[in-house]
């Protein structure tokens, strides 16, 4: 019996109206094409490119150290788990990255980010099909214990602003700035995304783009001028421009108990955009989530192959 | 209506049986503990510690180089998706740190290694509960595309030989050191684990360990010597020395279109240990699949807030 990999119909959901793919080879049936990786274009440089690794090495050696976020963020870069998970995907690196105890369990006995973790405070569905947009973004931030700050690329918000706070949290491993910007400004495929910065090359200009969907494209360096532009754009589906969140580690935060999963589902334009956060972790909370018991391991089995 | 994170049974798996949660807090019900994160040893330096830093940094600056490898896995680096899934989720970081292309479907259109792509390979439910070990973690690498070199951690294999091949390895960008070991002798909780080799300190001898399972321990800097000897603890569950993989791209495979699921599910002390790989990744389907079609951006719909 031959190994189905290519021929299984579970592993080909856009084809589930074709006919029988037992004979057909999955890549070429029905002319339906699909895609390893996509070219990175040439406003962008690949980390692992021999001028990437220049440009971290560089950075990582400048007297001024902005790279000190990438030590945290690199720990937690993930994949996003759905095609248009970038914003869900983003948000659960930065928590971890930034030590957060989601105070609710992930699996096992585990508390741990990951996207289905916000199923609390939003609909997956939804996000799955649509995305989340930056102010949803904020809600689940504050809602799961990071104090944020957030500006829109208005025309009151400057070039020279965007610099300051990039330098200010890349010199930190305790405040990470996360981009919501329109990709056709860097030439990419597809619009809207969610990116943090994992570091920053003063001499360059540049920031590092720890972009989550790697199935599509490698972490990037990108010029801060260029970024600034990409979230000018606005975003037709909220009628204003993108912009930038700030996130904090520290559980100062007010517990309102409101009912998110309303305010997530109303209308975007016509919701509180910045309004207190909710939900369940109050810095009691935290602070009780974070204690790490002395357990001894789970009993083993001798049939086990791994016990991570 | 509160949000109910903490108290809705979904997001508590192990107590099921348990009296409904509406208003028991999920960390205490039952005396039931959880962990966010466990402690590193003294034996392993956290790759974030300031200690981690200077280690990672004097590596990258040494002329010797031994972190060539460290950039195509750090673009990759992922979190186990279950807690028994440390082989498998090993084996899709590293087959998308050599750009392998899996030739079938992940999500969408796009193809891309994930743990759940091995189901035509193992049977996930069995993994899920026990992991695999090193004969099935061989099989599953060669079954998708990548040429092997395999040892098990027994007499004839020295220290001088292991060192060897972690700074051969290490010094390119295309060959990855996936180890199996046991936990205990790194005075970690758990036992037997896979984890790639990021990098070589060559003045301090210790191997830069990048585990995925990121729920308990970040990535840590291990002396080269306590790796070898975690190598050498038999296994119970094979009643063999454990030992390590090397990983390399080509795609330089015999296809023999055996039933691997056969082969995969018999009993791992009387199966065929190094036998030949399988499947559909013949080197002219991974070829094929390696092309990138150029097509447009799908059409963009209004009312979607990410376009990732």
């Amino acid at each position: 019996m031959e190994c189905p990999c290519r021929t299984n119909r579970q592993d080909a959901p856009l084809l589930s109206q074709s006919p029988p793919l037992a004979t057909v080879p999955l890549l070429v049936a029905n002319n339906f094409e699909s895609f390893h990786r996509r070219h990175l274009p040439q406003t962008c440089v690949s980390f692992s490119s021999p001028e990437g690794r220049k440009l971290f090495t560089e950075a990582i050696n400048c007297p001024q150290n902005y790279m000190h976020i990438y030590f945290p963020l690199a720990e937690q870069f993930i994949t996003q788990a759905e095609p248009a998970y970038c914003g869900l995907a983003t948000l659960a690196m930065c928590l971890n990255a930034l030590q957060i105890d989601p105070g609710r369990l992930w699996k096992g006995p585990w508390r741990w980010f990951s996207e289905e973790l916000f199923e609390c405070c939003t609909s997956l569905s939804v996000a799955k099909e649509k995305g989340i947009s930056l102010s949803e973004f904020l809600y689940l931030a504050r809602c799961n214990g990071v104090i944020t700050e957030d500006y829109r690329a208005t025309k009151d918000f400057t070039l020279e602003h965007f610099r300051d706070i990039v330098k200010r949290s890349c010199a930190t491993s305790s405040e990470i700035v996360v981009l919501n910007y329109s990709r056709k400004v860097l030439g990419q495929t597809g619009d809207g995304h969610f990116s943090p910065i994992g570091g920053y090359h003063a001499q360059e200009d540049m920031v590092l783009l720890m972009d989550v969907a790697r199935f599509k494209y490698p972490p990037h360096w990108v010029k801060l001028s260029r970024m600034f532009e990409s979230m000018q754009l606005v975003d037709p589906a909220m009628n204003l421009p993108r912009g930038l969140v700030v996130l904090k580690e520290g559980a100062e935060v007010t517990c309102t108990k409101n009912n998110v999963r309303q305010l997530m589902q109303c209308n975007d334009n016509t919701a509180p955009i910045f309004s207190q956060p909710c939900c369940s972790s109050s810095p009691s909370s935290v602070t009780d989530g974070r204690r790490m018991p002395n357990l001894a391991a789970p009993a083993k089995l001798k049939n086990w192959r791994c016990i991570c």
